[in-house]
This record gives structure tokens, C-alpha cells and sequence, in this order.
């Protein structure tokens, strides 16, 4: 690459002032009571502001899927044996899985990207193939990946974002697919801020008492074993993290660097997202955190991040089905901007004098 | 009518066990983890259940804006002059309104139903013209409809509702435009629930502290000087009403009774829901109360309802905006349900047995 990943995330920069109060009085000339859109309208001020146009539009989004295993699964840590990851993407290019129901139904596309599961997948439509490894290592008995692969992995989705720049991609969706990956997810998040892994480590897919207890002293132990330093993200994500959640954080920079609006689905996307946010806070300017997941440790994750969602829909399942819903009311949000009457076009009366 | 109002709302049944059953059946039967879709799921069940069928689908999608004038505007209650209930309603048959934004974003019709404005309006798409009266009567002054006004008004929203399944609309968003009428919603709440008009009464489209004592102090002597008797909704609407609630009470009481799920927007709309489930509580069975709106009382209405919101993006907008970005949830949620791979179709490995 021609820039490292840590100088393309600090070369990031705040969203203009400028583009911001333009894109407020566009709102406010709308025929509706000045703020009374709410969030619709922080959004499209917001959007307005990383596109730095007053007139956006969303043509074409699209919905990163990273699909990766983990090492970590073989000591069972999920509820779903580590096959499914495949079965799973094949379930995605065949476009049964919940993601493509919901992507086909805001209009996006979707993209799976195998980054890193255990399998040889045949050429597909809608499939990239940038396999760092076959599954990342059991972080118990080491990192979970080298340094190198964590840059790598962080590459690929920077190189992916600087693609859907040129393709003119409007907005990207995060999503992934990966058994096992809440755990490692957790784990990012206990290291970056510093909260005791019992207060945050859930039930992922859906595991009884025993596998979370094992869960949590799985992810207390990769942590002892790995010393992870949570001053360096790279080494956190190489130490106890996943590929998958090394491409967000690459998707993430990429896009905010190449100033495409990123929606960020649920917990293993938002540690993706502290990943990046930990090179760069105003990364978050760029970003969209589409709903709460009803997974344990987000709502913790959240508030590390410093952000609030667009939606609390009690969904836990990832693969980007939270980006995709919210995906339309940030479309919803665009259109209300560009699309409704002034008080001037349309002869409404504004607010009273007090 | 063949039957009356307080018949047909009483009428309405619960939904079946069965169909609630069966719908959760083919969820689990879905590739995804038990449940890990939240509330998209209650909703596909629910959905599922009000249409009797395991297999539904969502075509076509109509928003309902009732528009209305308010007596009590007089006494100086609102931000804005009571003639841009007029403007509004020309802006939303020109399509440049935010309703008419959000419903073509969602592919939904927006229909106004003039049922008491006090302008004649000329014949256009998209308009019904059923007035009831040229605006309420001032409330501080006497009741603001008769009890006739009252029960037309809900008839009227009836028979659309008969009109809409004839014509196979599968499902029905409220919305309203009527300068003032937080006022009367505020007062119906205040009577229905017992809670003092002091903690519920909001802004509005944005008043200031001395209009807002005042708006307050309009609600309780309108309340004082009427008596309306809390165990008779339509003595309630009559006394502080308005006829766009009485429309939306309607609307849902019909829709419920031929099975339609009804979306029901914000703050004003769920005043016209109250006034339909004090007549029968099971009604709150065919409803998605689609957002929990800014305006202050808002929140104490829906614990009224019983009911929780899908979504909360701060809008205290009304038209029936809410309505719209909700429906494109629900519509996702019956997609899941009719869309997706299921584990035996994929050939994905179900949860492990603990």
C-alpha cells in the first residue's frame, strides 16, 4: 500500500462546519417544524456533510459480508459448530440468508468476502475471495494471528473501500459471518476499554450458562496468555482478534478516507469499528451504528465508542441485517433533505413569532 | 352503518393461538439462530397472525392522513396560524410534504381524507372528501363536536377502512394534519388516563414556555367545563376531539375488523388509538405502534396503550411519517419470514445440542 493503515486513519479529518450548516438550512427551509424530523435530520446533516454536498443521493449500497473461522471455536465457545461458517456463506451467495432478504429489500447489494474461513469456495457472483489464512489460531495457546495478517487483514478491507469509491458506491453496510466470532469480539472490547470481561461477554448465537462461563474464562485466559497492548489496535486485533473484524475495521477507514457513508451493523461490526476508532476517534464522524444489539456486551461497546444507534430492534445476528434496515432510513433521511418543498415553493406560513 | 361503532370494536377477537404457533414454527425453521432477529420476529408473527396466513406478503401499503381544523386554535395554543392546516394539505397533494417523501421511499400511498378543514378544496388525486364540519368548536367554550360529529367522524374512518380491504390494501399507516391538534390529543389522554395535564402536555410544533402554560391551562378548563365521562370514548372524542382522531379511531377500528394490520404514527394518531381500544382493549392486537414520538406525552400514551414502539428516531413530526418508515420495517419482517432459506432447503447444521 502507499500510505500504512495508521497514516491513512490519522489522515482522517473532522466533517466541515461549513457543509454542516449548509446542510442545516436546507432542513430548515423545509415545509415541517424546524428539528421535528429528529434523527432523520442529524442523519442527512451528517451525510450531506461526509459526501460535502447539500443535494446527496443514494444510488448504490452495498453490504460487506466478512466471513471468517476461528481458532478459538475448538474450545467451545459457540452454540454452532464451526461448519456453519461455510454453510453459511453458501447460504449468502445462494441468497437465502436473512441478509440478502433484507439487503434485496432496501436495495442493496451484497458482497461476501472470504477473508479467512477454512474452505476452498468456487468461484461465485457476489463472492471476493482475500483469504489471509484458513481461520485464525486458538488465542488460548497464542495470537490468534500475526501481526502481519492483522495489517493484511486490515488492508484488504481498505483496498475494498478504495474499489467502491471508484465503482461510485453511495453507502457500505458491515456485516460478517463467522462461528465463534462475538468471542473475540468481546475480547477486543475488554481490552480497548478496560471493562472485566464477566461485565460484558453474552450468549452470541445462543449458549447455556456452562459455555458462557467457559466463554468468558476462554476469553480471560487468551488475554493473560497474549498481554495484548491496548495502545496499538493492530496488536489487539492480532492477538485475540478475528479477520473478519480486521476487514472492517480496513472497510471502515477506507470508506471514512474515501468519505463513503459506513452503516455499522451489530457487536462484531462495532469491534470492528473500536478497532479503527482506537487509530483515529474522528473516524466516528463517518459512521452510522445502526441499532443495539441485544448481545450482552454492546450496549458497553457502544458507549466506549461514544455513539448512540438509529435503532433498537432486539436483533442479534449480524451478517448485516441491521445495516441493511437502517441503510433505508438513512436513504429515508437523504430523500427528505432533497426531496420535500420549501415553505417559499410550496406557500406554508412559517412558525409564528413568540 | 349495518352495524355501530361500539358493536364492530367489540366485535374484534383476539388472534389465534394457532396462526401465532404456526408462524413461529416457520421462523425457527429459518437459517438463522432461534430469535436473533427481535422484534423483526414478533412482528412477522404478529403480522402472520392478524392475516391468517403463514405465507403474507406486502403489496399494497397506504398511508392515511386525515386533516382537520381546531376551535381551540383560536385561543392561541399552536406555533403556527391555523391556515396551514390548508397549505399542508395543498403541499401534500402536490406530493412535496415529508409524508409524501417517506411513503414514496417506502412505496406507499399517501391518501388525505379532508374530514373537517375549513377550506373547499378542489377534486384531486390522492384527496377523499368527507368533512364532518369545517373545523371543531372551541373546547374552552363547549364541546368541541356534538355526539353525532363524533360518531360520522369514526364511521367515516370505517367505511375507508371497508373501502381499503375491498380493494386488497395489506396494510394501513395513520397520519394526520391539523394545525393545534396536540391540544385535543393531550386532552383525550389526560381524561382516559387520569394523569394531570400539567405532565403530559408537550410543544407541539414548537411553542414557548408562555404558550405552552397557556395550552395548558386551555386543557384543563376544556376539560372542566365539559365533564366528558372517561368510561365513554365517544363522549371523550366529542367533548376535547378532534375529527382527524375520530377518523384514525376509525380507521383502526374498521381496519382491526377486516383484519388489516394497522401502522400507528405518533402522538396524535395514538390518541385516535386510544379512543378505539377504550372501546376494546384486544384491538391493540392488529396495531404497530410505529415510533415513540418527541412530543412530551407521548411516551405516558403509549403506557396507556400498553404497548411498546418499534422505533425511536425522535420525530414529532405526524403526517403520517412514522407510519412510513416503519412500514418498510414490517415489510423486512414479513420478507424474513417468506424469504429466507430454511435450515433443511440450505443445508445448514442446526445448534448443538448442550
Amino acid at each position: 500500500m502507499m500510505m500504512t493503515v495508521k497514516d491513512m486513519a490519522r489522515s482522517i479529518a473532522p466533517l466541515s462546519d461549513d457543509y454542516l450548516d449548509k446542510a442545516q438550512r436546507r432542513l430548515d427551509n423545509l415545509t415541517k417544524p424546524p428539528g421535528s424530523l429528529g434523527k432523520l435530520e442529524a442523519i442527512a446533516r451528517r451525510y450531506a456533510a461526509i459526501r460535502e454536498t447539500v443535494d446527496p443521493s443514494i444510488t448504490k449500497k452495498v453490504i460487506v459480508t466478512f466471513a471468517g473461522d476461528h481458532g478459538i471455536v475448538a474450545k467451545g465457545v459457540s452454540a454452532y459448530p464451526r461448519e456453519v461458517t461455510i454453510q453459511m456463506v453458501l447460504n449468502m451467495l445462494a441468497g437465502g440468508a436473512a441478509v440478502n432478504v433484507l439487503a434485496r429489500h432496501v436495495g442493496a447489494e451484497v458482497t461476501v468476502v472470504d477473508i479467512g474461513v477454512d474452505f476452498d469456495f468456487e468461484p461465485h457472483d457476489g463472492l471476493i475471495v482475500r483469504k489471509v489464512n484458513r481461520g485464525t489460531r486458538d488465542f488460548t495457546e497464542g495470537p490468534a494471528m500475526s501481526n502481519d495478517e492483522a495489517l493484511r487483514a486490515i488492508e484488504i478491507g481498505i483496498e475494498l473501500a478504495a474499489e467502491y469509491a471508484r465503482a461510485g458506491v453511495d453507502i457500505i453496510g458491515t456485516g460478517e459471518m463467522g462461528i465463534g466470532n462475538t468471542t473475540p469480539s468481546t475480547a477486543i472490547l475488554s481490552i480497548l476499554s478496560s471493562i472485566p470481561v464477566t461485565d460484558i461477554t453474552g450468549r452470541g448465537t445462543g449458549i447455556d450458562d456452562q459455555t458462557l462461563n467457559n466463554k468468558i474464562a476462554m476469553i480471560e485466559q487468551g488475554i493473560a496468555v497474549n498481554c495484548p497492548d491496548p495502545r496499538e489496535p493492530v496488536d489487539v486485533l492480532a492477538k485475540v482478534g478475528g479477520f473478519e473484524i480486521g476487514g472492517i475495521a480496513g472497510l471502515i477507514i477506507g470508506a471514512a478516507y474515501h468519505r463513503i457513508p459506513v452503516v455499522v451493523d451489530g457487536f462484531i461490526s462495532s469491534a470492528g469499528a473500536l478497532i479503527a476508532v482506537a487509530m483515529n476517534r474522528t473516524i466516528n464522524d463517518y459512521l452510522f451504528y445502526s441499532h443495539l444489539s441485544a448481545e450482552a456486551g454492546h450496549r458497553a461497546m457502544l458507549e466506549t465508542l461514544g455513539q448512540k444507534p438509529i435503532m433498537d430492534l432486539d436483533m442479534r445476528l449480524g451478517e448485516g441485517t441491521g445495516s441493511a434496515i437502517a441503510m433505508s432510513v438513512i436513504e429515508g433521511a437523504i430523500k427528505i433533505m432533497t426531496g420535500m418543498a420549501t415553505f417559499e415553493s410550496a406557500g406554508v406560513d412559517r412558525k409564528l413569532e413568540p
